[in-house]
C-alpha cells in the first residue's frame, strides 16, 4: 500500500509511529536508568533509525499533494502528524472565523523550570494566529508577530485561540492568547498579508 | 556512575543518545519505507522507550543543580542536550555583550515547503535575545517579543545574533536577527526585565 492508495490509512500508521517517537523524546529527557542502559538503548534506536533510513525522501517533507488534491501537512513543525517535534496541534475553526486549539505540553517544551519555554508559546501563537488569518486557497503570510508575556505558562494543558481583529487595507490584524487553568498567560497580535498567488 | 559523580561524562552519554533520537525524528518524517516496516520499527522504538521508562523522573527535567553548583539546562526546549526537540542551540557570548549562534535546521523545523516555520524563527530569536539580556545570577524575564518577517528562511544553516540596544529604566531592550546565506530573513526586538530574586 502506498500513501496515494489510501492516505487516511497511511496517516494512521505514520501518526502511531510518531506518537511512539514523541514518547521516546520525553523518556530521553526524563529517564533515570543507569548510563550503561542508556548506551544500550541508543544502539536499538540507531538500528530502528537505520531501518527507516533505508529509503528517505531528500530534503524535507514539504507540502505534497495527493492524487485527490489534498495537501499533506504531515511534516509541519506545529501540526505535522509525522513530526515528533510537533505536539501536534489540531486547530479548530468556529463559524465566526475564530480558531482554537487545546494541547498538552510536556517536558519537551520546557524553558523555566516547570513552565513552557517562552519561545514555544510564540511558536504556537504564530501558528494559531496564522490559521485565523488563512483564507482557503489564499494562504496568509506573517508580516509581524508581537507577543506579550503576562505570566508564566505552566507545563500541562494549554488552550490557545485567535481571531481577526480588523482588516486595514492589505493588512489583516489578528489577535490571540494562550491560557491555562490559571488564566491567560501570553497575548499576541500579528499582522498578516495575502500576497497574490503569482507572488508566492 | 551517577550524574553527580561526573556530570561531563554523563552529559556526553545523554547527548549522544539524544542525537540518535534527533536522527530518528528526522527519519520518521522523511522515511519512504513501506508501511509494514513502519509498524515493525514502531515496536522496536516502543521497546527502547520502555527501557528508558523503567525509571523516570516525575514531571519535567527542571533546572537541577549539581553538587558543585552547576545548573543543568539539559531539558531546555532550545538548548537542552537531552531534549531532541532542541536543535540544540549553542549560544556564544562576545566580549562586547552580544551573543550569537550557528545552527542547522532540518526537516523537523519546516513550515512553508523547504523553509523554517515562522514560529520556530520566533522560538530561536526569543531564546537568543533572552541570552543577550541575561546577567549572571540575575536571569532576564521576557516582557514582549516583536518579530518582523522580512523574507522566508530556507531550511539549512542559520545564524542568529542579538545585543542590548538600550536600557530604559527597568526595561532592557534587546535587538537581534536571523540570517542565512541569502541575508537577514527575520528581525526581532524584545523588552526584558530583571525582577529581584525574591519576586521570581
Amino acid at each position: 500500500m502506498s500513501v496515494d492508495d489510501n492516505p487516511d490509512a497511511a496517516e494512521a500508521v505514520y501518526a502511531s509511529l510518531t506518537n511512539s517517537v514523541r514518547r521516546l523524546v520525553d523518556a530521553t529527557i526524563r529517564s533515570q536508568v543507569d548510563l550503561a542502559t542508556i548506551a544500550s538503548v541508543q544502539q536499538k534506536i540507531d538500528a530502528a533509525a537505520d531501518e527507516l533510513c533505508a529509503a528517505l525522501m531528500p530534503g524535507s517533507f514539504g507540502l505534497p499533494e495527493t492524487s485527490d488534491g489534498r495537501t499533506l501537512t504531515w511534516g509541519n513543525a506545529v501540526i505535522g502528524v509525522r513530526n515528533a517535534f510537533a505536539p501536534p496541534l489540531s486547530v479548530h475553526h468556529r463559524s465566526d472565523g475564530s480558531v482554537w486549539t487545546d494541547v498538552t505540553l510536556g517536558a519537551a517544551y520546557e524553558g523555566p523550570a516547570g513552565h513552557v519555554h517562552g519561545g514555544v508559546c510564540a511558536l504556537i501563537l504564530d501558528h494559531v494566529l496564522g490559521a485565523a488569518a488563512h483564507k482557503p486557497g489564499h494562504p496568509a503570510v506573517t508580516g509581524t508577530l508581537s507577543v506579550r508575556y503576562e505570566a508564566g505558562t505552566p507545563l500541562g494543558p494549554v488552550h490557545a485561540e485567535a481571531h481577526i481583529d480588523r482588516v486595514d487595507g492589505v493588512k489583516t490584524i489578528v489577535v490571540g492568547a494562550l491560557a491555562t487553568s490559571q488564566g491567560i498567560s501570553v497575548r499576541a497580535e500579528g499582522i498578516f498579508f495575502h500576497p497574490p498567488a503569482a507572488a508566492r
